[in-house]
């Protein structure tokens, strides 16, 4: 009898996000997995990702009292029950209708932050009335549109987003070649997809069912009527992004937003340097999860760099590859304040709505709270670089 | 026709331990090999521990005189025929009826040790009774009730125990997560697995019969009546399993016993000073098989710096990952007194009891001595750090 | 759904020179697709060209304006849209009834240069006439008959050629075994093959109809009668290559061509600095595309010695392993001027002639302009070694 | 189309030694070949000799005159066409009958010494009456019956052996675990391996027809009556093999012995200094083709530090691993006098008997040629360290 994961149903009973990332392939048509799982061209940097955490082996102590094991912390300077929070991802209702505010709801029962996106399906507005609970964060994609930029900052003060997250590695989109094969055109699915997508009615009833595809809610009042279909919003999203995103734009931001200010897309000490200059209150080291530029460095890898730049300065979060506790305690271990999960949480989603994301969040804590204790470390402040040690190579694949 | 090893049942012909490994994987249902075999979470330390052995090659001598091949030594002060211990393992009975004895007698036999585990099917009077010619050597796990821990080693005192090992890095279980599948809940298989185990009648017939399911002997005394069958047994010893378990704790075990102490747990230099600080005769390099902390070092990587910090003065044993005589003599070559062998005699006693562990130990015994011939080296003396050399890289895969 | 490729029909929605790879498998017999993708012996060299691609990974810039990005640049002293050429390739007419011409059209359409080979299926005279657009470059492999170099020198610069390009890595034929393995004599496919020819009637109809196998049209006119057909051809050739050819008949041939001298063979900087010595233009750094020395560097490993030899006073191109955009961003990041690509256009060839290769430039080209958005580097100019990191290891496999 | 060897009976047309392993293997019954091809324990050893080969690249030079390639040599003083031996393997008449003739035969036909084993089937007499044109090798296995080893001397001296080569790597065997799979007891095979035989009848005709299953024609005479079968004789000689073989035991066969003496069994540079003190010819680098101790070094890795040692004052020659003339060539290119080759053309005479191995011998040869021309170096005193360079570590798997 071979080594299986059970039924793609029972995911409350999955041991690891892997498994839930096993069960959510299963339960989403193809082109939504491709959405969610895929990276860019040739996915080198996807895959880096995950190797960067391998590389890293950890170096425990024993016979040390671990009966109480914390992992509470501050992120952006207020209190978490985790160092983690939902990173933005778009177009969640494809995955379970009303997906943006499972999400916050799973993350404000588990003390975290929820960062909703730009290309959220539901609106700032929607969400912060729905969960009023959530510590809300909110991404910004800069659109050529002034007047639509500073409208969307706006509203965003005016739902209580305490921090505001701006992306800048997407000014033009990653080759994500294997999303694109699902589409004879950016609108429309080719027909295995359309048949793969018929077969999946669990799916189709939890995110489509009554209302059918969602709209990019968010973005709504700024488009025109016969483009306000998600298929069309994303395409015209696209087309105004601005590719002139400069330092200059984001120093306007700067003066315009009084709450934090994150800036998404950072990979040296340079760029991360330039940040504090702006006046940023913190950084998140990411390659947008292997889906912009391939052959962009594995954040783990890029994150030592940051931190010894603007670690005693600034906020310092990384992203992209979570997928364990101890992933989230080797970021911590190299200077992170904390991480960001997008797709571990999306897998949860996809799976049980806000109760499947919520036991995404249990998985991680329960993992790095046993981590913890095998390592003698019971508390975050003493997870630092003497509890790791390099992997020997051959362990890394 | 292509290389296939031959039936399961012909364990008396097996090569190699990875033979009876591969024979025991079809004798056992899938639950109870699960147990026996796997690591926990990503299973990276589970296999770096073979990954270190094979980093590893020789620096053979030719043209010596290697009539005569001797691999006797002293272990904990006391001769031994081989450099080689067996570890303790839990609930041996699952695997063979009265499991522990069968084991301890195959040590006694080889002349090597046989280490009874706290969570032991058989008690340690029963165990003494029914192999007095044993060299027995007795594992502690420290609960949180003061009371039973010195009852434990008043008993180990009284059948004539004379090492004692404490086990140090499992005061919280590791994430076995491929064994938590197995289960509906901790004491429940879930339905796949149950049928797995009925389609095992000689498991069933050798395990189970007449008796049914072990229970943990040793402990009997101290479980509650409600909890005394082995699934609850297991799940309430995991809570009372101490997580204040400290060196105070270690030097107060140290002073109630009067035979050799051992700590089993160590991975690096200052742990094994702290163990010798607190007047403990010697330190087993171990990762628990790599059932514990995923990602902590291969024992094998671990053991020059232990053996540099305190190998003049204490024992120092090495512990998981043994699969071939070759690994002994990588060990000795390092600098270990000796080492410990949980799985490699497992296998044997899966598939034939008291005699198929034996051959196991007799395969490592035979293959340890061609080395030794091969090498030009024919005594452990001769084995040192000359004889090795690091392979290349790409051979370690 | 598992990742699969559309119907090698599709090619138009090709989305990477991988895809059209994978497409033109499928549309050509085994013996063509054989010629056309492998390596030499152990095809050792021909893989690690895609290595040292691999070894290479990005280091962006963010917050910079890339509004613009621009790839045109100078080749050889003329402007070109891309820092790309068509290599010179033998036979293309086995792809594609005239595939020569349906190259070049490609080329000149996309605004670069396209190189003909001396053992094309169209002569210089038929290319020259076909597709005056173009900007031809000849390949030129010495044969022993002095006579007939001389001859073709003249033809050359007759109908306009403005580069020449000299092969020198080929005095005798790589031993591509897997190649001989379809013919039963160098004229004669063994049957399996045959048969295999015959079961594609769409590439028969393309390459075949009406004419039947082509010629070498270049040469024909200084074959004897009954070697004008292509295997007899190409043995006459092969065989007439000459064993002598040294620096001494270079310097002769550098003396009667008037136009720009690229030497095709260099992989050194020893070579290099020779091939300025007797005054070339420029040089190629090539492998033959993995087909002759097995065990020869891969060719972005040689670059940078060459360069650095020769760069600032010689025109350097990279030959072999292209097959993304950001490959040719890579060679240029290290040095050379521009790259050549044979199999990627070929590919598009053998699936849509004309449209299928200049399909295949514009996927590179796309590519090219995405990566250098995302590198924050929209010209050419900007693309140095500082925006290259070596990637950690166990990403380059 | 996939890639495919074409039938195991067109063996004339194998391009490779790779190809022809493959046709051996069809035409082999599964005992055999693995007798032939197998290794040790885990086959380490086996598979780094390969590796070893692989982790070295070429550096060409082009535009050199290549018209005449030679790759005539010396070997122990006497001129070869090839710096190739065929190594002393015993039992070749179980791979076609009278199997050391057709192997001396072809050595002789292409100008190349042949290593008659101790353990062959053809005594030295008839080996020397049938092939009187062959250049005789003589392997010598030490028994511990002075006696015996004396006349083996003698009868090697009578028959005009030149070269008396010790093999000091064998006292016990290695523990072929593979081939010992095969049989029941030494003398039995198992069922499965007795019905595969069976199936191949093209063996059986070539193998066994008409006189069955040879003996070891060599020590027929020293053999008990009863102990003559094949089987019987060796396990006999393998339990007389003497496990006191000293340099005291060579230094006196170095007395006895007028010709040219190698010592077979060296890996370092301390051993090959003691062959030189004891007045020894040369040595052989070998590691008895992965089949004795596993985990010993590749040949290749451990040829420079003997060369370093002796290389000026003695005979070095490298076994294990040969597979192309490109092999050759780095064992030439790292100091080596020359090499044996024992498994590539066994696979030759398994599927041609002398044609065969010669058509192997004639591979080799094309292969060397071939690549003297691409390297630019057309005579073996131009293949030097300077040639080679290390490949990328990612191309040695």
């Amino acid at each position: 009898m071979k080594r299986r994961y059970s039924s793609h149903h029972a995911w409350r009973r999955a041991q690891s996000i892997d498994e839930l990332a096993w069960m959510a392939r299963r339960r989403l048509p193809a082109f939504a997995w491709e959405y969610v799982h895929g990276g860019s061209e040739d996915e080198i940097t996807l895959h880096d990702n995950r190797r960067a955490f391998a590389a890293w082996g950890w170096q425990p102590r024993t016979l040390v009292d671990v009966e109480q094991r914390d992992s509470r912390t501050r992120l952006l300077g207020a209190p978490a029950e985790l160092p983690l929070a939902i990173a933005p991802t778009g177009y969640n209702g494809m995955l379970w209708r009303d997906g943006d505010i499972a999400l916050a709801r799973a993350a404000a029962s588990r003390g975290i932050p929820f960062t909703l996106s730009t290309v959220s399906c539901a609106s700032l507005e929607t969400l912060a009335d729905a969960v009023p609970e959530a510590r809300l964060w909110f991404q910004l994609y800069v659109l050529d549109d002034e007047a639509v930029r500073n409208d969307m900052l706006e509203r965003a003060k005016r739902v209580g987003v305490d921090t505001l997250m701006v992306t800048t590695d997407t000014v033009v989109l990653g080759r994500r070649e294997w999303d694109s094969r699902s589409y004879l055109n950016p609108r429309r699915l080719a027909l295995p997809y359309l048949v793969d997508a018929a077969l999946h009615p669990q799916w189709a009833y939890r995110a489509l069912w009554p209302q059918g595809l969602p709209t990019l809610g968010n973005l709504m009042k700024y488009l025109p009527k016969e483009q306000q279909s998600a298929g069309s919003a994303a395409g015209y999203i696209n087309q105004r992004m601005t590719r002139r995103l400069t330092w200059e734009v984001l120093a306007d931001i700067r003066q315009r937003w009084p709450g934090k200010l994150l800036i998404k897309g950072i990979l040296n000490a340079e760029d991360a340097l330039e940040a504090k200059r702006i006046g940023a209150d913190g950084v998140v080291v990411t390659n947008h999860g292997g889906r912009q530029l391939d052959g962009a460095p594995a954040t783990l890898d890029a994150l030592p760099e940051v931190v010894d730049a603007v670690g005693e300065s600034m906020h310092v979060l990384l992203d992209s590859g979570i997928r364990r506790g101890s992933d989230i305690a080797k970021a911590v271990a190299l200077g992170a304040e904390g991480v960001l999960c997008g797709r571990a949480t999306l897998y949860g989603l996809a799976l049980g709505g806000e109760a499947g994301a919520a036991h995404a969040i249990d998985l991680l804590k329960e993992q790095l709270h046993n981590l913890m204790a095998q390592l003698g470390r019971p508390t975050l402040e003493q997870i630092d670089r003497t509890c790791l040690r390099r992997a020997p190579y051959a362990a890394t694949r």
